[in-house]
């Protein structure tokens, strides 16, 4: 039975993120900015002057005001014990399934693209997440599961950008780095030990799709298989590896 | 008096970094590549594992051993709270005053510098310096006081490239720069209200220095005045400003 109905509230509570935490919060409140769906609030708190000033800002921003007693809170948090009290529901509107990076997408002009491979540091994806947005290239895919999730951590780490960047989520990376492949994009791994230089495929014409690994041990075999070739960003002094922050606005700056 | 002996000792004493807990030195003792002017103790260590690892690691290298009482340590390692009765110096070999970088230097070929104007957080520092380092640029400019100190911290997050990086230390940055300024460098400040691009400079043929400011609230005014031109990184999806490790990262990779 398809449901269009169901598809599209699908589709509008997967571009929800919750944050919880008074600060964070009030900061979400206080960006114009911001879409937030819902504030959740325990009915436990104390009505201090951070609960007050997040209550008001929400009333006049016209913000759903749930309350919730202490047990219910911490399963919408899902961290009760650093929750303060305080979530809210953010709309993330340029956050994506990565189906949405089609064929036609991927076949009409050249795309570029970087995909995430585990990266597990939140202060590492928050600065990506900034840099990615900042250059202007096409997206970030991001797995569901595997790297540091999007919490108040990687907001804060992206300087408030991750509401701007164009994010597209997956369930399997391996799968869709296939899906894309197949459907006429290059996979390009990124790798301290390779041969060639992310410097040197500027000529190429097909969309890209850049692939970051984890921090201590880099891109996956099992990714590293699909790749068409990996690439390496050319070092001096002996210097073994990069940030991999730094990696990723590397290649969304300059591999045009 | 002139003094030539005084001279040299000088410069010997000045690339000398003094680290200090446990593990940083017994780190730094295990890198062949690290060269090691003297290993201070705490006569009151108890001979537990690690110390006596330090101290084996430290004969076999041949490297000065001196005990001292606690609060001579302290003395040395200048934080007694942290230094857990160990603390070491370290040679800089490719540390050296900024005077090196000479009009001959300056005016011979196109060179390029990083300076960092109050650069404050040892997590961003240690990110520059690797990135300098890996980049093969002509070395980083940093004034002694007024950013972060070169403490296990930024070591650490430079991921030990601190001792390969070309850094030039001066005592006034201000200085240094009109100096240079005068023998033929072109000053560029970053920030993101400039309006010309830092990747439209490329077809100039006299050696740039491109300095960075303050994490909050960038280049300073004295500084800003002294420069040739300001620069950004051209940026997108509203995005207001970039991770200075980031910027100095595209600078040292890019602005060839």
């Amino acid at each position: 039975m398809s449901n269009p109905d169901y598809q599209k509230r699908k589709a509008f509570f997967d571009q929800l993120l919750t944050i919880y935490g008074r600060k964070p919060v009030l900061e979400a409140l206080q960006d114009p900015a911001m879409k937030i769906y819902k504030l959740h609030l325990a009915d436990s708190n104390k009505e201090d002057g951070i609960v007050r000033d997040i209550k008001k800002i929400a009333l006049q921003r016209n913000i759903d005001v749930e309350m919730h007693d202490r047990k219910a809170l911490s399963r919408i948090s899902k961290n009760g014990k650093q929750d303060q009290g305080v979530a809210a529901d953010l709309q993330l509107t340029a956050y994506q399934p990565s189906s949405a990076i089609s064929k036609d997408l991927l076949t009409s002009s050249k795309r570029r693209y970087i995909a995430l491979d585990r990266i597990t540091n939140p202060q590492n994806m928050g600065m990506i997440i900034r840099s990615v947005a900042a250059s202007g290239i096409d997206g970030l895919i991001l797995p569901r599961r595997g790297g540091a999730p999007l919490s108040a951590l990687v907001i804060k780490a992206s300087a408030g950008t991750l509401f701007r960047a164009p994010l597209f989520y997956c369930e399997d990376l391996g799968q869709e780095l296939a899906r894309m492949q197949t459907q006429g994009a290059q996979l390009c791994g990124l790798s301290s030990h390779a041969t060639h230089s992310v410097f040197d495929t500027q000529q190429d014409s097909s969309s890209q799709i850049y692939i970051l690994g984890n921090e201590t041990d880099g891109v996956s075999k099992e990714i590293e298989g699909l790749c068409d070739r990996m690439l390496k960003i050319p070092m001096h002094n002996g210097v073994e590896s990069l940030n991999v922050a730094v990696t990723a606005a590397l290649i969304a700056f300059l591999s045009v």
